[in-house]
C-alpha cells in the first residue's frame, strides 16, 4: 500500500475498522506501511486492498510474511480477542507447547495479547501501538459535540472509572454503563455493543426525566499494554448508546480510541447524546 | 399462619422461592410467624396463603400491618429489588422528600435495601434476616453432591472470588462466571439467570475437554448487611449453569442461601455440575 523505499511499518490487521483508519491515517502522514489482513477477521474491503493475507491465526505465515517485508515496527490493529480456544490452539501449537497453550487461551484478553507481542518481539520485531503511530485517534480531553453532562452524570462516569479501576486486575473488561450511582452493566468477553444490548431505558420517578440518565464510560484496564486492545467508540458505539437510552458516552482521554471523530460527533448531537473525554489525572485513574 | 400467642415473626414476602420456604421452616421450628407478600412480587401460591397482601411497595399498607401484626421482628425476605423508580417514587413519596427519594432509586441494590431497613427501624421494628430465623438454608461449607472441584476450578472459584470482593463497594452484583483465569460474565441488575443465558459453551483445545470448565461463583458483597439480599442458589441455577455449560457452582458458605438443597443436589448430580461451599476465609473473603 505504499511504494516509498523506507522499511514500513506492518499493520497485521484483525477486526473493526480500526486497521483500515490506521491506514489511511499513515497513509496521510506518508509514512510506508504494509497490511497484514487475518482472514475471518480482517474487514472484507481491507482484506481485499491488503498487502498479504493469512489464514485466521496463521502465525507461522504471518511471521514469514513479516520476516520478507522487514518492518521498521509491527502494531497488533483491531480485534484479535476472543476466537476460539481450538483455533488458537491451532495456531500456536507449533509454537508453544500444550501445557503453556493451555495458560494462555484460559486466560482473559491482556494475557492473550501479551503472548502475541512476546511472541513478536522473540522473533525481533519491535511492536509499537496506535499511540505512538496515529496519535491523532486518541480522545481528547473535553466535551466533543453540542451536549455535556452535568455534575450527576460526572459523578457517574466518576464511579464508573472507579469500577473499571476495581476490576483492572482481573482482565474483566474496558466498559460499564452507569446510572445515578447505580452500575446496570460490567463489560464482558461479549463486548461493548452486546453489553448496551442488555441495558435497558429506564424511567425515573415522576416521569419528569427522560430515560437517558445513564452513561457508557469505556477506559483501559489500569497496567495493561497500552501498544493493544485500547478501548474504542465510534458512531456505531452513538447508535448502540443511544438505543440503550444513554445520555451520554465518556472515555478515558489519551488511552481511548475515537474512530471517525466527525462522524461519532455528528451521531451524538443528532442522537441528544454527549460524548466526553476525561483526563485520566482528574478522577485518579492513573496509567502505566 | 400460627395460632400461637406469643409475637409472630413478620415476614414482609417479595419474589421467588426464599418466602415460603422461610415460613416453612418457622412452621417446622413451630415458631409464630405471620406473612405480608407484595402483590406483583411475591409468589402468587404464597400470596394467596398469606395473611395479608398489599400493593406492589405500599410503604404506608405495610406498616400499618405491621402496627397491627406487633411483631417480635421483621424479615425482608425474597426479591424487593429494581421494581422501576417511578414504582418506588410512588411507594415513598410519603415518607420522603424528593432529593432523599432521588438519593435512593439512583444507587444500587444494597442501598435501596438499606433504606428500607431504616425505614422499618425508624418505626420501631427489630429487622433480623434469614441467617437468623432460619439457618437450615445457609450454605455449609464443603461438597455437596457426587461431584467436587479439581485444582484448576478451585483457582477459578478464587479468582470470582477475588472479582466479587473487588466491586464490592460499587453494588454492582453478587455473581461471576470464570473459566481457567477468564472472567467469562460479571452479574450486574439483570440477575444471576440472565447473566448465565450469555455464557455460551466454550470449547478448548484439542476437543479433549468439554465445554464445561466454567464455574458460577456467588457471594455477598463485603460489608453488606446480610440481614437481606444473601445471595441464593437452588434447582433453577443448577439448570440455568448447566445450560451455560459450566462445570459447577461454588458459594460463600454461611453467606449464601440454597433453597430446597436436595433437589439442588439431585439436580447437580444429574447435570453433572458440582456444588461447592467455600469458607469465606479460606479465600481470604472476610465479611462483616
Amino acid at each position: 500500500m505504499t511504494g516509498a523505499s523506507e522499511r514500513p511499518v506492518a499493520i497485521l490487521a484483525g477486526s473493526g475498522e480500526l486497521p483500515g483508519r490506521l491506514a489511511a491515517q499513515l497513509a496521510v502522514q506518508g509514512r510506508a506501511h504494509r497490511v497484514l489482513a487475518f482472514r475471518g477477521f480482517c474487514e472484507p474491503g481491507l482484506a481485499r486492498r491488503a498487502d498479504e493475507r493469512v489464514d485466521l491465526l496463521d502465525v507461522k505465515g504471518a511471521l514469514a510474511c513479516l520476516e520478507r517485508w522487514n518492518p521498521a515496527a509491527v502494531t497488533l490493529a483491531g480485534g484479535l480477542t476472543r476466537p476460539s480456544p481450538a483455533v488458537l490452539a491451532g495456531a500456536f501449537s507449533a509454537f508453544r507447547n500444550r501445557e503453556e497453550l493451555a495458560a494462555i487461551v484460559t486466560r482473559g484478553d491482556d494475557n492473550l495479547l501479551r503472548g502475541a507481542i512476546d511472541l513478536l518481539e522473540r522473533h525481533g520485531h519491535v511492536v509499537i501501538g496506535v499511540r505512538d503511530l496515529a496519535p491523532e485517534i486518541l480522545a481528547t480531553t473535553g466535551t466533543y459535540g453540542r451536549l455535556e453532562p452535568d455534575a450527576a452524570r460526572l459523578r457517574s462516569i466518576a464511579l464508573g472509572l472507579r469500577v473499571l479501576e476495581a476490576l483492572s486486575p482481573y482482565d474483566v473488561g474496558q466498559a460499564v454503563a452507569v446510572a445515578g450511582e447505580q452500575v446496570l452493566a460490567v463489560e464482558g468477553p461479549e463486548g461493548t455493543d452486546a453489553m448496551l444490548a442488555r441495558v435497558r431505558p429506564r424511567r425515573w420517578w415522576g416521569g419528569r426525566r427522560s430515560a437517558s440518565d445513564g452513561v457508557l464510560v469505556k477506559a483501559p484496564k489500569l497496567g495493561q499494554d497500552l501498544r493493544v486492545d485500547l478501548p474504542a467508540i465510534g458512531p456505531r458505539t452513538v447508535a448502540r448508546a443511544a438505543k440503550a437510552g444513554l445520555a451520554g458516552i465518556a472515555v478515558a482521554s489519551r488511552l481511548t480510541l475515537v474512530l471517525n471523530r466527525p462522524a461519532t460527533v455528528a451521531a451524538a448531537d443528532r442522537a441528544g447524546l454527549f460524548v466526553v473525554g476525561i483526563e485520566a489525572d482528574a478522577t485518579e485513574y492513573a496509567h502505566v
